[in-house]
């Protein structure tokens, strides 16, 4: 990294003094080698998640991978197919990202979920609080002085243009999160069309603050339940097929499925609440934190990438 | 180290597998061969500090220091004086440390402070949370997968036992605070005598929390100052000299001066809050977090470690 001085004289490499002031975050972030850590918990393998972040444009050498996989069946079967994955890449002589850092769950996690059992609002506050755990684990484990950019991508992202990171960086924003939506066959057109997915991405509302206001400390409120009217202008909805795709709005709450993160917010401290945090919790209690700590959070509506279909 | 898997027949050594479940956290850690990240952010370089780490009979290969120092010139002087000092080590072949990691912070500083100045109530929500965002960089940036506990060791604490981490580390507990004090000459007897120093170690009294519950969102409570009358229980005065060394006591609020952490805790999130977190911040917003992600913190009343007398 050229922002690094090895102090000189001294053995073994040992030694390392890096100057944080001068590793940069920039609109430009491949022309000045900006490096991204592409950050990535992982309960299934899913080939198009792997080709489609293999087709990113980004020069793959400023990226480093990280995974964290959970410690059950579910992350036995995707750390072997992640695993093999990678060799065969490699035995192709295309394998070159930086580094690649797989980290296996200390924390606990659900057995194997089906979507809608996993969405079941009961759940929320033990699955998301684990989840909030293993994106900790994997963010403050991964991170080194060298990267100027966390890119947080979930494992069932499958389809995203090949310039996500370019096109995320030249925003400069600190946190900012692309619009996560999902492809589907409509039963009676038989024509594929596309839905909104991801709710967590979302601006405060005074019903919001004023549910919050009166639930007991340990209380979650979790985006995208009818159980919870907080009527939050979901950025899901705000998607303009006609807009300008940089289109940015402002935030108050982000998912993690596509989520681009300064380095230095999480340098400073920005980590995901597995305990209620202003009654949010991981993602969402993320860009509360995010905030308190002087930071802005922005969300790109006309931003579209996709969710696995089940 | 003995418990990651470095992927056979991958080019570059760039594939790195950790089980964070593998890592361990013994009463034993020396015999254990664990690793130890020693934390000092340094504002003033104390030639007794120095001496006083080296002379640390935990194997220092086992050992990765990391410094964070101030932009300012404060940070300048100290830098040059570290520097040369791990230098004169070095030619003395004395210096075995596993890795040396200097940052220079990002984030602001305030400027040189005496004792009296800095420690003056209306400067410390600024000074402390500034502190905050220090600490939060130094982990977070030098916290690497091979790391088994991490020990903060302020820059101006100068005398230790030389057990220092294996009597810390034998207690086996997430988060564990040593007894700051200070020696000083009484005038009236010329004799070297002894007071307490670090007031942040403390235990929540119901003043304090009712204190707390009165506040505006935004205040804080420090500890140690008359102004804030919160009847906590210090640790400072649980200091017994016929006691036991190694008695533990419960604590909610820990100072930064000497405090050993499962790195595990650290991983799973608990950082130095910059901003009020239940009305409490930086070191001893810390211990608020680290019981919110279910770890228990503690003190050894009996255990002094000495403050650099100005
Ligand atoms: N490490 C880890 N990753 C998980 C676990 N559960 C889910 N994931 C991953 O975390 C991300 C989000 O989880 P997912 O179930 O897709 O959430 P949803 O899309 O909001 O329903 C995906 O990348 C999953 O593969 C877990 O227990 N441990
Ligand atoms: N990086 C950094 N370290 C600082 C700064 N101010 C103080 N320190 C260090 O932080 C630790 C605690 O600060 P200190 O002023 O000793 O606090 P006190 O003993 O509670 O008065 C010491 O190791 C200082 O050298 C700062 O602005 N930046
Ligand atoms: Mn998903
Ligand atoms: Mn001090």
């Amino acid at each position: 990294n050229r922002d690094s001085v090895i102090l000189q004289n001294l053995p073994k490499n040992h030694i390392s003094h890096y100057d944080l002031n001068k590793l940069t975050n920039s609109p430009d972030a491949l022309a000045q080698q900006e490096e991204v850590l592409l950050l990535t918990p992982m309960s299934k393998f899913v080939p198009e998640y792997w080709n489609n972040i293999n087709a990113l444009t980004y020069d793959h050498s400023l990226i480093t991978l990280g995974f964290i996989l959970p410690r059950n069946t579910d992350g036995e079967v995707a750390l072997k197919a992640l695993e093999s994955s990678i060799k065969d890449l490699q035995s192709k002589n295309k394998l070159n990202y930086k580094k690649i850092v797989i980290l296996r769950q200390d924390s606990n996690s659900l057995e194997s979920q089906k979507e809608q059992d996993r969405h079941a609002l009961s759940v929320q506050k033990e699955r998301r609080g684990m989840m909030a755990l293993a994106r900790n684990s994997l963010v403050f484990t991964a991170l080194s002085p060298d990267h100027s950019w966390v890119l947080w991508l979930d494992a069932d992202i499958v389809e995203t243009p090949p310039t996500l990171i370019q096109d995320l960086t030249i925003h400069n924003k600190p946190v900012l999160s692309a619009n996560v939506y999902q492809k589907f066959i409509n039963k009676e057109t038989n024509q594929e069309e596309i839905r909104p997915y991801d709710f967590n991405n979302w601006v405060e509302s005074d019903e919001g603050l004023a549910i919050a206001a009166n639930m007991a400390d340990d209380e979650i409120i979790v985006e995208g339940y009818s159980q919870i009217a907080t009527y939050r202008p979901l950025m899901a909805h705000f998607y303009d097929p006609n807009g300008d795709v940089s289109t940015e709005m402002p935030l108050d709450g982000v998912g993690g499925g596509a989520v681009l993160v300064k380095a230095d917010v999480h340098r400073d401290g920005a980590m995901f609440p597995s305990f209620p945090f202003y009654h949010l919790i991981e993602t969402e209690g993320f860009a509360k934190m995010a905030k308190r700590l002087g930071y802005e959070v922005f969300g790109l509506p006309n931003y579209l990438v996709y969710h696995y279909n089940e």
